[in-house]
């Protein structure tokens, strides 16, 4: 997954001499060995800011050491949050049907809407936002979760705040970085100048304090959150959308482990009364379906939604999917209408129930220890609890000990350190010789 | 494909007040109805500044005009360059192949790398790349050329200076515009300040004047081209090429309609040598193999391509994909993958010949009314000119005297003014049967 380091670089010396301070060159051994062409182009002063690895390459390349280290490992990957159960028939069965008719005069559909097609917006509308009054104009369907958090920052543009939890999927952040929202990032605290992160841990009930937030324009929120798990209460949300509405700003709500949920917390911000005026939810069918490389999700933003100056910020959004997108994969989109028929439904939700049952397990393992441990209720991700230890030196244990590929919690922010998260998705039987093997080696 | 104009619209009378000038809301009949909620997120002053449609939204809500006014009129679509013809049995086959692999344990696939699947990287490079030294891995997989063009611009930001073909497919302009490159749109000239327009017609064998043409970080240029179907020839790739290194440019080549080329005209630019210091090429399996719904591109960042100081831009760019994207649909690169296969390419030259058979028959009736007629040899599109009438008229007349949709050639900038574009994609009998109305009722 992550692009080789070793590149041919060639630089022009006075490269270096220009930018002793900033410049990519200066710092590095190739500087000065072959003369090549560089243009004249400057590097975006704002992908320069982003840290250097991206989290989970960065796992990857651990892991591919650890694998050089020890050829015979028998490792165990509960890293990357990846889906690994087959999809049920009657989704894939709907989505030959679609790809067999390409080959037909009558089944062959070119480009569709860029918004997605209608009936799988119906399907979205009435199906998930059942009596919240999300209309089926107000879904936008795309290529999933990700894609679409960076097509928002394109919408919002480089000059709103913007506050994150803390930890938080590191999307967010970085989407904001490139966008040129923050500024330098201070290596002290970890954090980057002009973010707001709201700390969320267990002494606040994994809730930021409101109270000494400061506003923002855009706060990113995730529930059931990824990494820690934690699914926010209706009350809690209750007092997010009084805050955004008290300070005007919009939320951006991520809810892709929705379907994980297991009690009475809300699947949607839009099961909060006002929340169509405060409020942008993203979502996707990846770790619902099961659709991690099928790739489909979806983006709500409500008619209610308004900029400062009266313009409905769902306009824009449709101009920013009209202009940089061109929709998902019909073929994905065929499998998304099964997704939510009756069947389809009901058989997603056993899937769901196997995750489920395997945090349940991943739970005990760690729990055994004596561990802190939350998450895994109502998301399929683990949040360990290892007071007063790095989590990048806990990665590297359980790696080293029992061959389990974990996250390091600092790659969701420094609110993640002294934590691990640990997926739920797997076969069960390698679950199972996961829980055998933290209570084994890890105690 | 139109998002609806008709909003429930409610704004705050004080943004009126406040915002006279630049605020939506003034000019806007709802001002005053009925109080609603506004955050106080300011609009994103770059999306202000796009003119209001969209081309092909335009174009729709145009043609659904003509239909409510014409309800029985019997409309050919010429408009869009949608493919109509069903995919080969061989590329479907392997989609199916891979969807029902889904449904079992052993077939079953979650995120693949961002950059797309090795094996198709490895295809895309020897089979469309050959004898041109790109690597596998300078090829990034894409979910389309439209959808690169954005991540591009997030790439490159706001701070660098931009030229552009006149006429050119709207993407380009547009999505400089949304990340801050432009300045106002200037009514008069149709121009937006900031962007350098080279202008192509045939005044100049469509390829622009580069020794009046001033220097731009960026330089998007698209052969063969979209609208013009001109397919610039070596000699004038390679002054393209010797333009950019001179200035310290960096190309966007889109080479989208490379598989139309019938002649000896480069079907990349890394035919030129040099090119690889100096460009990146985005393309799209849509046209080359009726991927239009079913969404598969990739773009070509050659590891020789260096910022001003020495920083590999493919670094970069990776960092973009692995961040804004996820990698395109498992199923469309299993159909990638298939296109590429001796037997896969070889269906896929009859349908595109079967295409270039409709160019000829739309050439032939546009020549027939003693119009000068361009494209349709190496490109699927024909540009027709009616010298000294507006091409939103001509546009008009065509649709309402024939019942055809084409495009406007305005729609793609101030340079396509007196020109339509016309698409030769369609069934047979449909082509004809446009030929037969242009004939007799444009006379």
């Amino acid at each position: 997954m992550y692009y080789s380091q070793h590149l041919s670089c060639i630089c022009m010396p006075h490269a270096v001499l220009l930018q002793p301070k900033r410049s990519w060159s200066s710092s590095h051994s190739n500087a000065g060995k072959r003369l090549g062409h560089c243009t004249q182009v400057p590097r975006n002063v704002n992908l320069e800011k982003l840290r250097s690895g991206y989290l989970f390459p960065e796992i990857s390349k651990r892991e591919s050491e650890h694998m050089q280290k020890n050829p015979h490992a028998s490792l165990l990957r509960l890293g990357i949050g990846d889906t690994t159960e087959p999809i049920p028939d009657i989704i894939t069965l709907a989505m030959v049907e679609h790809v067999r008719g390409l080959s037909t005069i009558l089944g062959y559909r070119g480009y569709g809407a860029e918004q997605g097609n209608m009936a799988l917006r119906k399907a979205i509308a009435e199906k998930l936002y059942q009596d919240m009054g999300i209309k089926a104009d107000e879904i936008f369907v795309s290529d999933g979760a990700q894609c679409d958090i960076s097509r928002l920052q394109m919408l919002l543009g480089p000059n709103v705040t913007v506050a994150v939890q803390d930890p938080s999927f590191p999307a967010y952040i970085d989407s904001s970085v490139i966008v040129g929202r923050a500024g330098e990032l201070e290596e002290e605290t970890g954090k980057y100048e002009n973010i707001i992160y709201m700390n969320c841990g267990p002494e606040n009930n994994f809730f930021p304090d409101l109270s000494t937030t400061p506003r923002t324009d855009i706060i990113f929120f995730c529930s059931p959150n990824n990494p820690t798990g934690h699914a926010a209460s209706r009350q809690q949300l209750k007092q997010l959308v009084a805050f955004a509405k008290a300070n005007g700003s919009i939320i951006i709500y991520d809810s892709a482990y929705a379907a994980y949920i297991t009690d009475e917390s809300p699947k949607s911000i839009f099961e909060i009364p006002g929340a169509k005026e405060v409020a942008i939810e993203i979502s996707s069918f990846s770790k619902f379906a099961g659709f991690t490389g099928v790739r489909l999700g979806w983006s709500v933003v409500p008619k209610e939604l308004l900029y400062s100056n009266g313009f409905p910020v769902i306009k824009d959004f449709n101009r920013i999917v009209c202009t940089c997108f061109n929709g998902a994969s019909n073929i994905a989109q065929a499998g998304g209408l099964a997704c939510l028929s009756t069947d389809g439904y009901q058989a997603l939700r056993n899937v769901i129930d196997y995750y489920m049952e395997n945090a349940n397990i991943i739970v005990d393992a760690f729990s055994s220890l004596g561990s802190n441990v939350y998450g895994g209720t109502n998301a399929p991700y683990i949040w360990a609890h290892f007071p007063g230890l790095s989590s990048w030196n806990v990665f590297s244990e359980i790696l080293e000990k029992t061959n389990i590929v974990t996250v390091p919690g600092r790659g969701f922010g420094p609110g993640g350190e002294q934590y691990i998260r640990v997926s739920s998705f797997g076969q069960r039987e390698r679950i199972i010789e996961a829980s055998r093997r933290i209570k084994k080696f890890l105690r």
